[in-house]
């Protein structure tokens, strides 16, 4: 058995997204105890940072040692208690995630259903809220990775508060590229992922929660049914803002942690609105370069998260052949449609490291190459000067 | 906010262990997607390598994306449904975490306690299967990381079977560093963690099940009460040994298992007995060493764990600041006492990639030098003669 080396490749699927050098080396700098000082210091960097990302004073926010499906998990778990009602709107296969998760956790979820490809309908999350008073949440994706569409967070709070429900807010795909304004929206418990916009290696959740989550999640009465999820625990270990004394709970994935860290230290540096600045323009570059050529983006245009495109796959096409020739002739990976869209759809990420001018042209002039070998009536050379249109403004 | 750049750390608690610059290289290796061909081919190769590290032909072999608290609670959570019944053995932390962990499963502990430091007694065990026919299980740990103590796994595994209960064995600290024989004892679930005798980063948890856990998992009534731990799920992702295809079920921690399969891959090279051979050897040189010096180790001989020793502290000596000295002055970081051992030993690892003359040399020098300073009627020099005899044998 010899060591593995992988092949270089552009990611522009639905995450992991490209990662920077300087991340990659914070990474595999020499590892630390987990309750060694110097990475106690670093830990509240991160939180700190974390909270800048997800634009929050609240103190209970920290990344959770496992992937975004456990950042999820943690959320629901936490604030969810045997006999509980919960409205989880469903738009995608995240959706349908959360709704398995409820019942999981002993709720019951009451579903509020929407096409895939469209936001959560306000008026239907409203009236499921209206017709279970006393609901404990409800919950939605607020950028859906399975169809790119984004739904209206801030709105979709108001009436959860409006109605006393917690609002839960999956924002893995959305966090670092369009805006999560958590404390404006006052959204109570928020999630995401370390390998999107974020642009970190993935395996870790950062995870928020308010002051009226912290106070339901203490004020239980049955114990949250996961011992590594419990934030009682969990909390003991990341601490609060005052410097408290850190009791070991779980080992802390100590490498996973420099490259967050490293990552989130980019994200300052570029200013987060810069960066959900960028993502707008090299998506617009990207769909005007996709429509130049002819190609359909599955979502209205209104709805669209710039991070995560949804393209119709042209009649006649074999998907995957396409998708195999990007990555054995370019290296290049997109993603293909997921649950219902298996088949039907691309999707290409322009997320973090990856929402940059190079993979754009990358993308569309690999894209026009391959489609137009496979005999799909296109003709290179059209996207390129559509979207550089887009590119050379701003 | 700057680049967090770590201290250099000698690693000798309990956990994380040094890592050698192959794996950390290995970490830092271009991220791909989760669902690229290449990296599935060395996700089979990581299956592959842990069978061997596991001594095992199971074929449901694979490493949870989590630390090994989530590896143990992952083994609970499929194996156990609410109603049954689970003899637990006590005789440390991590026990206690199995037997909290059965209880938010919905299963009824019977505890079997047994003194810290004293490995699981083979009468009570077998008096608490007697006792309680039916039971579903029975789970110890192997290697208490809590006291350094080591329990007889292969007759606990036959006395399960013996009474028709599942074995489920915490091998988080044993991993690598003592036989772990899960074939031969006949084991059922085994967990262990990648920080310890492993000499990976921390953040992964290996796992391995038998023929009648995986019989137990597919038969149950209740849908495992962990949707991110719910092997059924996991097992569509990581796949059989047969080469189906993949599905995804969360986006894997694709460096830390680059780490990981460069970690194995230098276990092989050493081969596994030699591996528990190595430990063996600087645990006799360490315990020469600190024997002569004239500390007290606090578990009998014959029960001791090569790789993690807890070393009774001194009358009148401030642990905490023998400790912080070690690790300012010297960077040597070494364990605290945990739970009912806090204050009263220190634990001192050997695991892995720590576990080497270079280790054993700094930790006795530094420990003597440190002691000698704060009064401890230490004279310095006795140590290394002692531990020298040992590592210049074989």
């Amino acid at each position: 058995m010899k060591s593995f080396n992988p092949p270089r490749r552009t990611l522009m699927g639905p995450g992991p997204s490209d990662i920077h050098p300087r991340v990659l080396a914070a990474l595999s700098r020499p590892t630390v105890g987990h309750l060694d000082p110097t990475f106690v210091g670093m830990m509240d960097e991160v939180k700190e940072m974390l909270r800048y990302v997800f634009r929050t004073e609240n103190d209970l926010t920290l990344p959770i040692s496992a992937p975004g499906s456990a950042g999820m998990e943690t959320c629901l778990v936490n604030l969810i208690e045997p006999g509980d009602v919960v409205v989880v709107c469903v738009n995608g296969v995240f959706g349908g995630r959360m709704k398995e998760i409820v019942g999981r956790c002993g709720g019951t979820p009451v579903v509020v259903e929407d096409r895939w490809g469209d936001p959560v309908d306000l008026q239907k999350a409203e009236d499921a809220l209206k017709a279970n008073p006393g609901a404990r949440a409800m919950c939605w994706v607020d950028g859906e990775t399975s169809t790119g569409v984004r739904s209206d967070s801030s709105a979709l709070c108001a009436l959860a508060a409006k109605h006393g429900a917690l609002s839960i807010v999956d924002a893995v795909t959305s966090l670092g590229g369009t805006p999560v304004l958590v404390d404006e929206w006052g959204a109570d418990a928020v999630y995401s992922g370390s390998q999107k916009c974020l642009s970190c290696v993935p395996g870790i959740s950062p995870v928020t929660f308010g002051e009226r989550a912290v106070e339901r999640i203490r004020g239980r009465n049955a114990p949250v049914q996961s011992w590594f999820m419990d934030l009682n625990l969990v909390m003991g270990y990341w601490g609060g803002s005052g410097g408290a004394p850190r009791t070991y709970h779980h080992t802390a994935p100590v490498n996973a942690l420099y490259a967050l860290h490293e990552s989130l230290v980019m994200i300052r540096e570029e200013g987060i609105q810069d960066g959900w600045a960028r993502h707008r323009r090299m998506y617009n570059a990207l769909a005007a370069g996709l429509e130049a050529m002819g190609l359909g983006l599955f979502v209205a245009e209104e709805h669209r998260l710039p991070q995560l495109n949804s393209v119709t796959v042209p009649e006649g096409v074999d998907e995957a052949a396409v998708r195999r020739r990007l990555l054995d002739d370019y290296g290049l990976e997109i993603g293909a449609g997921l649950g219902a869209l298996a088949g039907k759809v691309w999707r290409i990420g322009l997320m973090g490291q990856s929402a940059t001018p190079v993979n754009v042209t990358l993308c569309l002039g690999a894209l026009e190459s391959v489609l137009a070998d496979a005999g799909a009536g296109i003709t290179v050379g059209t996207a390129l000067p559509a979207a550089n249109r887009e590119l050379t403004q701003g």
